[in-house]
């Protein structure tokens, strides 16, 4: 994309209204837009990253079995009625509007109720389990406060996928591959070495559930890391017996400060019983429906690595999601050579479908570099008079800041090598 | 895609709610599910074909400059206090829902308001326009009634896009711009040849505005066609003037019921005014942005080509929005040799890309072809013992119903070569 057609503008000053750190770049490097507390509109760049993150979820929730479908936000509020959890003193943070004939319906926060109510016409048989299906979609929890930028969002994008399956060890056995496929999506967003497997308070079904908390100073958890386990524990539920369940010693856990980046829970029945989601097993006999839900916030986890991955100069995206590969700079555009090469290396970026912003704009190179650094693209090639003399590029690593000279005609392989 | 892991079943029995063909068709199909009236959840094959739509207006947009974006549900009031729109009694749609603190907040009908407040931080000079910019997102309306499916729902897909020029001129230029790319939109989808380009009430900054009307009996508008001129009037403006503008001849025209399937809209500067976007000239002195608004339906153009493109047997997906290229139906799948080579077609298919649904469920020859049907496919493939014999398979088109015999060797390359 030439950089002269991005409408968006960097600003040099932080909102005023912000307080996360993750929203004051974003904003500033123009990523995101303010509508309301808590409530962030995508610009062009925002929507690249968070597109680059939804499709890496798909892939890993694909390699699973998860089918992909798309419910609504409008919710029916007779099945939460049934598991008791359209009041407002239950759920806490419910949004709720109402139809013309004065019906309340709710703005969905989560999805296990209509999509469980909505299975009863797919699930007859033992054969027709297991069933995985996820979404990547708008929820809406009224919040009171909202103050951690895109971390914690009234409205915001989530994946949530949902297990069906026909007992518990069939559940498990799943919920163990969702493990691993959740820790591939961390790893290639950038934050495996710093997520880890957290142990949880579990609700009626399980002893426990399991978070992933992402270590950083913007976190609003306590966690208790065992380094040697790869494994944590939650503030909220540290005590002796679960030190005795995960086999670890108190002393070798580290306290730190993390956000949940991802969670997975064993429903059990909670869902299946009130709503009456049953199966017929091979005698014949209705059986209860075993039930798991997955859930990952991509507007946090975008948040999160925004925290992670910036310097005082701005962002510095991971290569897996960034919105483009290349920031490719041209300094001097007005000289016809200068503008001829960089047109030409913008053309052969783009065949050989490598991602590439081209800053072709009339500005001075300060200012250029300035808005590079705040973008964070991960590699930046300059096109400059000087450059051409030598028939080279100057390359800069955004995140090391090592700086190479590479020759124009080697310049494409070089960036399809890193 | 196997179908056995395909959790929806289609259903003989229509569902008793539903008057609309379209909604009537893609529930027992399997494609949507109805959360409430006017509220349809998109299952599996319901994503793929409204994905498939998606691409197709993406690629049209951002061939004309659009850049693509993604604005929030949640809505602040005073940019709609600004323009007069807030109050429920000039917008009769509105969803409106409050915060925590008791805030009135909107759910998002449509996005002018809000964009071009957003604007303001990104436009200053002369340099910065055009700027063209969309999304493809969720929207909320408030209808007495919902009893056409999905060709009118209270939530549904819409793409918005919005064009900030300089003056009439260049908005000029580019509304012409955007009525072709509509056009390739509808043709792309199937429907060109039974939409047109139809003359409909301006408002305050144009005389006209076109709605872009695709012929059908569910159609709830009444237009009048000129076929010699491929363009059509809406009734609702319909008199001598029109008529003399346009150049036609009354008893030229032919009446006919359609659905608006899009509409393109000079704006002026009905929103910019109110919301003080201007920009400065080439002699620093502020001027109004002058804008347009081009909106496309997604689910009301899902709902229109299942309306359109139907038989008594089910729906008949055009190629270009069919959830998969190939329905792979495999006859006597006990049999090792005819599941063997179901298996190794359906892998053949995937690594040339061509999308496929393989039936590779344990039922009968019937069941399978009814269901076949009724899912609509455009192109069957059948694998059974008998054609095996011959090394062939038999090739049904849903639309003709022709039947080829195609060897195995040669399926591939010809189905690719439709």
């Amino acid at each position: 994309m030439k950089q002269s057609l991005l409408f968006t503008k960097t600003r040099k000053e932080s909102p005023k209204d912000e307080v996360a750190k993750n929203a004051d770049l974003l904003i500033r490097a123009g990523y995101i837009h303010k509508e309301l507390a808590g409530v962030y509109s995508l610009l062009p760049l925002g929507l690249r990253v968070m597109n680059n993150i939804a499709n890496i979820i798909r892939e890993e929730m694909n390699a699973v079995g998860g089918q992909e479908l798309f419910l609504t936000v409008l919710q029916d509020k007779s099945p939460w009625e049934k598991t008791g959890r359209w009041s407002d003193a239950v759920v806490d943070n419910w949004f709720k509007t109402k139809l013309k004939n004065d019906t309340e319906v709710g703005l969905a926060s989560t999805h296990e109720e209509p999509l469980t109510a909505l299975m009863k016409n797919h699930i007859r048989s033992f054969r027709d389990l297991p069933v995985y299906t996820y979404q990547i979609q708008t929820k809406f929890r009224n919040e009171a406060r909202a103050k951690s930028g895109i971390m914690r969002g009234r409205e915001f994008l989530m994946k949530d996928l949902y297990s069906f399956s026909r007992d518990q060890k069939d559940h498990d056995a799943f919920y163990e591959k969702a493990k691993i496929a959740y820790m591939n999506v961390f790893r290639r967003v950038g934050l495996g070495n710093k997520t880890y497997i957290t142990f949880a308070s579990g609700g009626t079904f399980s002893k426990y559930s399991h978070e992933f908390q992402t270590i950083t100073d913007a976190g609003e958890d306590i966690i208790y890391i065992h380094e040697g386990k790869k494994i944590a524990v939650n503030k909220e539920v540290m005590n002796d017996e679960v030190l005795a369940d995960l086999g670890v010693k108190k002393e070798d856990l580290k306290e730190a400060k993390a956000v949940e980046v991802g969670n997975i829970f064993s429903l059990g029945y909670r869902f299946s019983e009130p709503l009456e989601l049953t199966y017929l097993d091979e005698l014949g006999k209705p059986q209860k429906v075993f039930m798991g839900c997955y859930g990952i916030g991509l507007g946090r986890l975008m948040g999160v690595v925004a925290e992670t991955f910036s310097d005082v100069n701005g962002l510095v995206w991971p290569k897996e999601i960034a919105p483009f590969a290349v920031h490719l700079v041209e300094l001097g555009g007005e000289k016809p050579e200068v503008r001829e090469c960089a047109e030409k290396l913008y053309a052969e970026f783009n065949k050989k479908g490598i991602s590439v912003l081209y800053d072709n704009r009339d500005l001075r190179a300060g200012e250029k570099f300035k808005d590079s650094d705040l973008i964070g693209i991960p590699l930046r090639v300059v096109v400059s008079e000087k450059m051409l003399a030598e028939q080279s590029v100057e390359v800069k690593d955004r995140k090391t800041g090592e700086v190479a000279k590479v020759p124009l005609d080697a310049i494409v392989s070089y960036v399809r090598a890193l």
